[in-house]
């Protein structure tokens, strides 16, 4: 990645002063570098603005370290053979035509390109990107151009879309440290580029713009280093809607999903997900600018009017904010310092008669930060880009008083309405830490966004996700009685049950487990056995046992007279509790995604799940358990009992744990229901489907 | 109305030249009016920006229309009579220190202010307000000074927020009839500007910060006159979030709460709910740049890179945008026109080759705009403060050419970073009916909030809307057979029920109407009567029935000894079906808003419940029942039967015809639970709370 990202010296080829890959980047490398650190190259010789262009990288009298090919497809292995000749290491190709037009020779272009890279030792980025800048050390092999200004900040992006990477750079408020996009990643990857960032101590935050990725498990390493060293990482994925993605056969399969699985991920391992560009650019930038991060996920929120007042509180309700109650000491204080017709609460109108005082404002201030709930101050203010009101002057002051202290909590404000902000008072107010966010909605999508990132805590979750490296294909399905057979050796629980070969067995089986019991078909071949009538509960003595017995296997002979039956399963009934579901799928990428929910309708109506990709550590399975809507019916709902989830939660570990353990074998499966009672758990049935 | 907003001759009473109400006025009235249509007025004479000020209103040579008056509070009740006297039909009084201060002197210094109006026969904006701007006539006694530009345009904005109207002002994007700052509205209320508003030919969308109504009467009038003309009213109504709101005892009570009130009441008439003030601007500054509305609510989205289609789809489906699914004419047109590597779908990536070809554009535009599903197109565009790029001049053309044609489909312009955006393309752009919406997030909010508006029908809904006039209160709860007795007349299925006063009659009763029967006790002061062991299930013959009649009266009478009891009521049973809850509660201000839901912990844990202002239209009804998100219960759920939801509408209809006919005394009442049945619906139980 040093030699991509940190060269000395770079040669940029199809050199040239026209509109277009090779003027554009002479222009930006010019801006960004200094005389001696690039040579221009054009087979035609010539100049371009004022720099003589070489005709090839043959002629250049010194080493270089990175080729930029500006030119098109059919000139790049040339080029690149001629630039490791020269002694580079890394090049960049902006080329299209490679594999993102999905025809077969585009395909076959991007293979020939990645072996002679290997050949050759380079490190490329692209085909079919726009380059990067490294504002760090000022290199600058990038295509487009933006508007001149300094950019030089704490921020690194990814992009896998030149265009985005491009908006970021023209979004007035920005600043990083590197900028990359990554093109089609044929050779170095999003995940080496995101391995890097994680480790550049210039490199505060990390903004991605994601696709997909191709290398899971690095992918996952770098993910699991930033959480330990609790570097942010922002992340916009899109695929949420995508149509088309596989659907898998079983029940836990077609409620997954890909796009489930990334959240499973980002959550795992405190990744930030946003849902638009502004919202990753301003979540990344407010990271940056606050000094640091809040302790504690309240927030306080002070505003100067009641509508503005009536809009946070609204807003934080739909968003899912938490505001403080304040103390009775904190109460007290303002109500001696605000007027008198003033209430004091959080979200807080401070009243417009705090505008023009500054050591109000500053009092104020210090009163709600020194709660001890607050976690961060929200200030509501509409910074607008040209100001007619001297209001923020004093308000500034009072901040700047307040903030300069050591003691400080972090401090955000948050405009009503969209307006480029004044550039002095957002210059001053980014010095002293207080980031000015976008308008209100995303205002208060971003403080949820910080509060989740300052409340994870890397220790509560299993990192060590098992990443398969194989790919889905058709499954084989085990019977009940080897899936139960295989889960029960991992510690989940099911009632006594045991297999009988015939009507006088079942009897006797059923008498030693005892009364009241289930009959069942045994057969992998029959997956609905109700609708096959090859069920029959609550059996309450050995005659109607052994009738059960002679009629599930007539009912299986004439319903599926080609199921391979292994016998009839009698099993105690389980009485009581509550209905769930447990399921596993494994992701063709990330591995074993575990899954839970209130069983039926829940599951299929509502869609009450919750996911949590394997290894699910027990203060993991528990928040999946809390985090369902339907959870109260757990806890004790109007009157009834508490049910045990712990014991829940000890089965979804349990799950992830047989999982993780066969995970270059398991496929979906799926364990429906599991009744969870006052004490204890218990399967009633269970599917393994296996590769 | 017309005395207060339209007036031809102004006074400002306590001109100056200083910061503050009385200067800032005097520097608005300047910009706007012309000279000879205001005078000035200070009690000590002088002269205010050149212009001389007369000692009081009555040294003014000439009548006066509006008195706007600067001074403080107890100034006032002089000033308004001196204007009355000058043949002044109404003032603008800014001062504070009424009502809104919560103390007993403000809200007497209130009333007394109400009472010399009336006298006088004063039409009073305020107090505490910030005054008014009427654009179209160019008068302007307003409070607050803000940045000079030209405002004239179409949006009627009503705000209860000074500061919010304010900022609305300090937007560089909106254009204004008018804009009023309501102040306390103790004279002319919200609902007097809004039905202005609503008739006002110049006003074409209207924008509201309401806080809350207080002539509900008079608001239902005015929205009802906007839904049939078709004018779109836009709504920030603060409160979702409000603690302390009064929760009523019974079950529906609870569930309703004054926001999903005004909800209901938004939807009944078409109005546009929004989050914030950004939602609340761009929303009606979108709507009052179209030149015509979508006639269809399905969207195209249309987009020069793949990263931002990405972004469109995801934000599409998190707020519920319909992508109309392009027919096979227009995709092979698509085909036919875009590079071989696109892939043409809606959202659309056009590939950034379009961005620098105006033809083509122009093209692409024309042939996603001629799909006969297309109602409005989203040209997606990021367009900066300051333009590096050329791409938006040629995009510009391209609009311009396909947009100026009368059959064009409206078009909006969909950014993906905050910015100030470009002002002559700005410009450019609204001439011919492209709104620049805020960025995406918002932007796919704005989307949603046209399409509803456009798909809104007002002959679907009951616009006659009850408002009751009267205070909610402490209730008196009727019997099951009271209750049922008066909804029975209204329509409700009930199944075969009498009530018997002793254990034969119970009996006698039980055989005619057929087993088995279900006993309850009859009693108005036992509302819980399972707990109370006053409930017998399933009874199978006379003498389970004569024992359930006994052991009934003996649990009443240990468990509830106090309770008067009217008998033990025999009912058939019911069975099958799916158990539902129908309730209404009768708002204070709206009158009764009725609930449907799914039984039990849907409603309670899952708050899945769908509400519709009385009186309730079979259409309306219908879609309650279809809004559920259990509602794939109702319609055959995993091969189950169909369910009558017919029937279930025909129950909300009389539910509401029973609510708003008993207006006046109708508190709440419960139906829970309504089996819905294959065919038909029976409640099997009821009550009802009146006042």
């Amino acid at each position: 990645m040093g030699k991509l990202l940190r060269p000395c010296k770079i040669a940029v080829v199809g050199a040239s002063e026209k509109e277009g890959f090779g003027g554009d980047t002479c222009r930006n490398v010019r801006e960004l570098m200094a005389d001696g650190s690039y040579y221009f190259v054009n087979i035609k010789g010539g100049t371009a603005f004022g720099t003589p262009c070489y005709r090839s990288m043959g002629e250049i009298p010194d080493a270089i370290d990175l080729a930029v090919i500006c030119t098109p497809s059919r000139t790049v292995e040339g080029l690149l053979k001629e630039a490791a000749a020269k002694g580079a290491k890394a090049a960049v190709v902006y080329a299209s035509g490679y594999s993102e037009v999905g025809t077969e020779e585009g395909r076959a272009a991007e293979k020939s390109l990645v072996r002679l890279c290997r050949e050759l030792d380079l490190a490329l980025m692209g085909p079919n990107c726009a380059g990067y800048v490294n504002y760090i050390d000022g290199i600058s092999p990038f295509a487009f151009i933006s508007q001149k200004r300094e950019r030089k900040g704490t921020v690194g992006v990814i992009s896998q879309s030149g265009q985005l990477a491009l908006s970021m750079m023209d979004s007035p408020k920005m600043k990083f440290s590197y900028v990359v996009s990554a093109g089609n990643s044929s050779i170095c990857k999003v995940e080496d580029y995101l391995d890097f960032l994680v480790d550049d101590p210039d490199t505060k935050v990390v903004a991605m713009y994601l696709e997909g990725v191709s290398d899971p498990a690095h992918f996952v390493q770098a993910l699991k280093k930033a959480a330990l060293k609790r570097k942010p990482i922002v992340v916009l994925k899109t695929g949420r809607s995508a149509k088309g993605q596989a659907i898998a056969a079983s029940h836990t399969g077609s409620l997954a999903g890909t796009d489930r699985v990334y959240d499973a991920l980002f959550r795992k391992f405190g990744v930030i997900r946003v849902d638009d560009l502004e919202e990753l650019m301003s979540t990344a930038l407010a990271l940056s600018t606050l000094k640091k991060l809040p302790d504690r996920p309240e927030i306080a929120s002070m505003n100067l009017s009641g509508g503005e007042t009536g809009i946070c509180a609204d807003l934080g309700k739909r968003y899912g904010i938490r505001f403080n109650n304040f103390s009775a000491e904190t109460l007290n204080r303002l109500k001696m310092l605000l007027p008198p017709y003033a209430t004091p609460n959080n979200p807080l109108d401070m009243t417009t008669t705090l505008s023009y005082d500054v050591e109000k404002y500053a009092e104020a201030l210090e009163i709600v930060m020194s709660d001890p709930a607050t976690g961060l101050v929200a200030v509501g203010y509409t910074l607008l880009q040209e100001i007619a009101d001297p209001a923020i002057c004093y308000m500034a002051k009072s901040l700047e008083l307040v903030c300069s202290k050591p003691e400080a909590k972090p401090v955000v404000m948050i405009p009503f309405a969209e307006n480029t902000r004044n550039e002095e008072y957002t210059t001053l107010l980014e010095k002293i830490g207080i980031p000015v966010l976008p308008t209100s909605t995303y205002a208060f999508k971003i403080l949820k966004n910080i509060s989740e990132f300052a409340e994870y805590r890397p220790e509560d979750h299993n990192l060590d996700v098992c990443v398969p490296g194989w790919s889905a294909g058709v499954g084989k399905t085990l019977g009940e009685t080897e899936s139960r057979k295989l889960l029960s050796e991992y510690g989940i629980p099911f009632p006594d049950c045991a297999d009988a070969d015939s009507p006088e067995n079942a009897a006797k089986i059923a008498t030693e487990i005892g009364f009241p019991v289930a009959a069942k078909i045994d057969s992998p071949d029959i997956p609905h056995k109700t609708d096959a009538g090859c069920v029959r509960l609550n059996l309450q003595n050995a005659g109607q046992v052994t009738d059960a017995y002679r009629e599930i296997l007539r009912n299986a002979a004439a319903n599926c007279p080609d199921a391979k039956v292994s016998g009839v399963q009698i099993c105690k009934m389980i009485g009581g509790g509550t209905e769930m579901v447990i399921g596993a799928v494994s992701d063709p990428q990330f591995g074993p995604c575990v899954m839970t929910g209130l069983g039926g309708i829940f599951v299929e109506i509502f869609r009450d799940t919750a996911f949590c990709l394997a290894p699910v550590s027990r203060q993991e399975a528990m928040k999946m358990i809390f985090s369902l809507r339907g959870s109260k019916l757990l806890t004790g709902y109007r009157g009834s009992e508490a049910l045990d989830v712990e014991a829940l939660a000890d089965a979804l570990v349990a799950v992830s744990g047989f999982a993780c353990r066969n995970l270059h074998s398991l496929k979906e499966l799926d364990i429906n229901p599991i009744f969870v009672r006052k004490k204890g758990a218990c399967a009633a049935d269970a599917l393994v489907v296996l590769k």
